[in-house]
């Protein structure tokens, strides 16, 4: 790790492989991560792009359990906690902390639209209060097209007022850089994390923490080169280079995308799959995809061999 | 039971109370489902106006339990057991069907937002599958202002023809009666219920099965007379009355404003209290809803008594 801050650098949200069945692929998944972690890239895993709120809480407490029994360090990790109920909430936010990752990445409660600030700031108060842990530590997740509530640089000014050890970032995937860099204006020393890494040479330019992007799960080691030498002379022919694959990548639905790419490049065709409501790229889409990844000259250097190891 | 159809008529989503740490305060919500079921309709427990997707599982399954205890007939239950993740939804929804409830209030998942409609045909068909129970039949739950997932009529059709026996019929509360209408003209003797008792009239007068409405939490004696005598004389005076306490209720946010109302009238204070994020009604507010639904001449009469029984 050639930077020392765990709450810093190139997260990717992990994609979750699921069985025919549709269980949860425990085995491909530390797999997959263990290929990531070699990339260089920590863990977001139970993001948006994991699938993680169509995962049960009992799923999510064991492919987490599969990672600490695997070997993979805590302090790479920043796995998704928020769900819309308290309980919820509290119970993976409190395995995180116990299992001491970066940070929890916690989403709003996000079936209510609507809601004040004081409600969003209850919620939070109340799940600090109740996993009651020193080494709790919360990334908020703003990312108001899906969750319907927004982040505000209010409610967040008011969390790191009463929580400043607990509550010390956030990951922005409102698509707005001008927000992004309000927020970094106005809270010195709160991580900021850009959502997409087509803003990752902008967000660094202005103190960011990095990224934690979608595009991390197929193009972990060309991001992470732009996060670790930005700013030199090559920046922009890299960043130009990153937004080409995410633009391929964006051809079809990115979830289903991104599980396609990885099971076509890691030769894993069972990778490719979702759970409902989500569906599996078809081939069509694919071909879209996989021909604008050839122009961009994108690899997965030995991510075949990852997900095939017998551990 | 002056009709005869158990899906039919007027259900309440049954609003839930909770004790000073938030936890779901069981023998409240029994007392206030016991009032309901005297006031002549059914529990659509775990509904929106229920916070249910504030409680967890096993709180939900907890409750389910408590009422089944305490005598309550299943077949006057509607549990809403949609969830964004199949196992959750399963795990209610087999909850329901084996206690041989009405029908089970399925939201569709709620978290991604623009879905494919084979993606939410998927995820009903794989609950509806791995639920295995002849006796599990499906209300669909169309709210797309706060689920983000529309319910579509070419959705619907796709679901009766494969599951003609378990998708039995919907709760429309996306507010635009020609939808509704709509429904009720393509789907012969599926069950259409409207979400608001504002449409009451209009709905039965085109064969639609009755309200599952917020506002029947606290004034159910009236909308269900509204549903018995649908079409005599006295229908528009009774309509109007409806509309007037639903416009008392709705000069505050919805939820907040019932559990006031129930507070108030059942002299339970506790009962005020939601979970975040949602807040409870301030005094000024309450003033407001209090002095209009004097206006409109409402009570909640036994109530009191009701919730204050030792049982």
């Amino acid at each position: 790790m050639p930077h020392t801050d765990p709450l810093s650098g190139v997260f990717a949200p992990v994609l979750t492989p699921f069985t025919p069945r549709l269980a949860p692929d425990r085995t491909l998944f530390v797999r997959f991560c263990h290929w990531l972690i070699g990339q260089g890239v920590g863990l977001a895993v139970f993001g948006t792009n994991s699938e993680a709120n169509s995962l049960s809480v009992e799923e999510k407490l064991d492919l987490l359990a599969a990672l600490l029994d695997a070997g993979i360090a805590p302090e790479r990790l920043m796995p998704g906690t928020g769900a819309c109920a308290i309980p919820d909430a509290v119970r993976l936010s409190s395995a995180a902390a116990r299992a001491g990752t970066a940070a929890a990445l916690m989403l709003p409660p996000f079936y209510y639209k609507g809601v004040s600030e004081d409600g969003v700031f209850a919620y939070y108060a109340d799940v600090i209060e109740r996993v009651g842990n020193q080494r709790f530590r919360i990334c908020l997740y703003h990312i108001p097209h899906l969750s319907g509530v927004a982040i505000t640089r209010t409610l967040i000014a008011r969390l790191i007022a009463r929580y400043p050890k607990t509550v010390v970032g956030i990951k922005d995937s409102g698509g707005d850089f001008a927000n992004t860099r309000a927020m970094l204006d106005e809270f010195p020393g709160f991580r900021v994390f850009c959502g997409s890494e087509t803003f990752l040479t902008e967000t660094l330019a202005h103190g960011g923490a990095g990224c934690i992007s979608a595009a991390a799960n197929v193009n972990p080691a060309a991001i992470l080169q732009a996060f670790l030498h930005a700013g030199d002379s090559a920046t922009p022919t890299r960043q130009t280079g990153l937004n080409a694959v995410r633009k391929a990548l964006e051809q079809a639905p990115m979830i289903a995308s991104l599980k396609r790419c990885v099971a076509h490049y890691g030769q894993a065709p069972g990778f490719a799959r979702p759970r409902p409501p989500l569906i599996q790229l078809d081939d069509d889409a694919w071909a879209r995809v996989s021909a604008a990844l050839d122009q961009a000259d994108f690899s997965m250097p030995g991510l075949a061999a990852a997900l095939s190891s017998n551990s």
